[in-house]
């Protein structure tokens, strides 16, 4: 095992204890590395609504296990819990796709060991996509490449090793990536904060930029591939991810930069026919007016803060999941790898 | 007068005192309005590199003035004061321009009252140049349009009134303008901290965005028009400007929407071919790791922290100043306007 393996390998956002979830606060990244205990469904739910666990893949295995810990503490009330975690966020799939999931296990007449099984599961399913996924997407890049990245899609993200980080951790590995660039990452900073922690702590050379530097940055021939995750991709292959990618993946056709979305094929919806029928998450304004707890917006002031965005297809190069790629990405390409919606 | 044009005309960054200069600490806003005082060049200097006063008219306007505090408290090394201001800071060429203009008037043999009329009549040309355009800029407006504007460009950065944001002013009081959304501008924010602070003032209806938010904004048909400033308009028409304009302009051509420059002949360098000669300033990486003292990003990071960057003349619809507006920009149609290099 290399010091990067040993490294990515000790981070862990969503840990089960036996009776309780411990969940690694992601809003105090990185200056302080604390835990929050959940012991029950809506602790679970708070949770995800808050961003202590964040990333598509992490939601959904936190919210399976929410579903174990319904079925251990609140048997009677395990379709309020499951409903209650339904509603936390409206725009990863992953979500909707591990309740599911739960969903029938339980429909089987599982016991509460085999719900902590399905749950295990999901989470261990989601570490092997990861390292699939980053060798299929590491083959897609040249030699000695430099690439842009956005929000955070690591470990942080997912059960471990990363989607679109999972692809830089591969591509690194092989000396296919030269340098990353990570964006900041407005309004929560998972890129400075998260993503650039991450990278230090494996050794990956990492620079860190502002959102609006990246044309720029392209302009410089510093970069060849944007790489990032997804939360929901629709059937015609339009990918909603982080504010911000959608603008990521223009600058990124301008100049003939390519662009590669990653994730489980869970994070697939083939019953979203496009981009147009996913709902985008609106938040609280007040995460626009202030950073880092410091008011920085005069009072009185409105604001606008979708925290997703849509690609739409034609700007996407590659869509890597574990169970192959799809490049230049349309419903029949969609199909054939995914099957009907 | 209406309630707008009283509120905007009470806000000055550049108070000339008699025997110093009185700067607005823009570091401060929308918190604190203090004031800095500066009693020498060297002090101006100092101001204009730690972003005590920004905007390039503003800071062309300072440096003028700094040339006057030279004169009358160390007239021995002029040339010195006005070495140290020209290196102050590089992309903006109204600082460049002003100190031109000071020094023809030294070498006309000014004297302090000359010098000092010569500042004022800097100051009080760029009022009267804001109010031009403004009126010019707004006539290419349609009627009840949304706007997008980037950075601070309004009395902040400027004698008062403002280029982008006197365009902005000159829309909303004659109906053009129905809202205008005002992107966070990382890393120093001055489009949240300054500009949101200027619009709430005016009582113009403003919407703060994250800067990764603009393409899905403009993907929902919210605005019509991207109006931005620029701290240096090269022969051919690329214009510098505050990072992240490149990228608006990119993301502006991908949806239709239309993109104006806004900013007073000063700032045209005839001299200057193209926006490839143009020196892009680079600040230090401190800027993107934390924010109002506290720290975000991990330490030992890296980081890459250019904080203009250049829009191509070929995605620009109108660059407006007060000497006339030359729509789609080019070499040919520059000259027309502003002479030969």
């Amino acid at each position: 095992m290399n010091p990067t393996q040993a490294s990515h390998d000790t981070v862990r956002a969503v840990l089960w204890q036996g009776s309780h979830l411990r969940l690694l606060d992601q809003r105090l990244l990185p200056a302080e590395e604390a835990y929050v205990d959940c012991r029950s469904a809506q602790e679970v739910a708070e949770a995800i609504r808050e961003l202590v666990v964040r990333g598509a893949p992490a939601i959904g295995i936190a919210a399976a296990w929410g579903v174990v810990l319904a079925a251990q503490h609140d048997p009677a009330r395990l379709d309020e819990a499951l409903a209650t975690l339904r509603a936390a966020r409206p725009t990863a799939v992953n979500l909707m796709w591990a309740l599911d999931r739960m969903q029938r296990a339980i429909a089987r007449g599982a016991d509460l060991a085999a719900l902590a099984r399905e749950a295990q599961a999901i989470q261990d399913e989601d570490l092997v996509a990861n390292r699939r996924m980053g060798a299929a997407g590491a083959a897609l890049l040249g030699n000695g490449v430099g690439v842009l990245t956005h929000c955070n899609t690591g470990s942080l993200a997912t059960a471990g090793f990363g989607t679109a980080l999972g692809v830089i951790r591969a591509g690194v590995e092989t000396g296919r990536i030269a340098r990353v660039y990570a964006g900041e990452t407005r309004p929560w900073l998972q890129g400075a904060r998260l993503t650039m922690w991450e990278l230090l702590r494996d050794g990956i050379p990492a620079t860190l930029v502002a959102d609006s530097a990246a044309a720029h940055l392209m302009s410089t021939g510093r970069v060849q591939w944007v790489i990032v995750g997804a939360d929901r991709i629709a059937a015609n292959g339009d990918t909603a991810n982080k504010i911000g990618t959608y603008q990521l993946a223009i600058a990124a056709r301008h100049h003939g930069v390519k662009f590669m979305v990653v994730a489980p094929s869970s994070t697939v919806d083939m019953a979203t026919a496009s981009g147009a029928d996913i709902e985008i998450e609106l938040r609280s304004p007040d995460e626009l007016f202030a950073y880092g707890g410091q008011r920085t917006v005069v009072e009185g002031a409105q604001a606008w803060n979708p925290v997703f965005d849509v690609t739409p297809a034609s700007l996407i190069d590659a869509i890597v999941t574990e169970r192959g790629v799809v490049e230049h990405p349309d419903t029949a390409r969609m199909a054939s790898l995914f099957g009907a919606g």
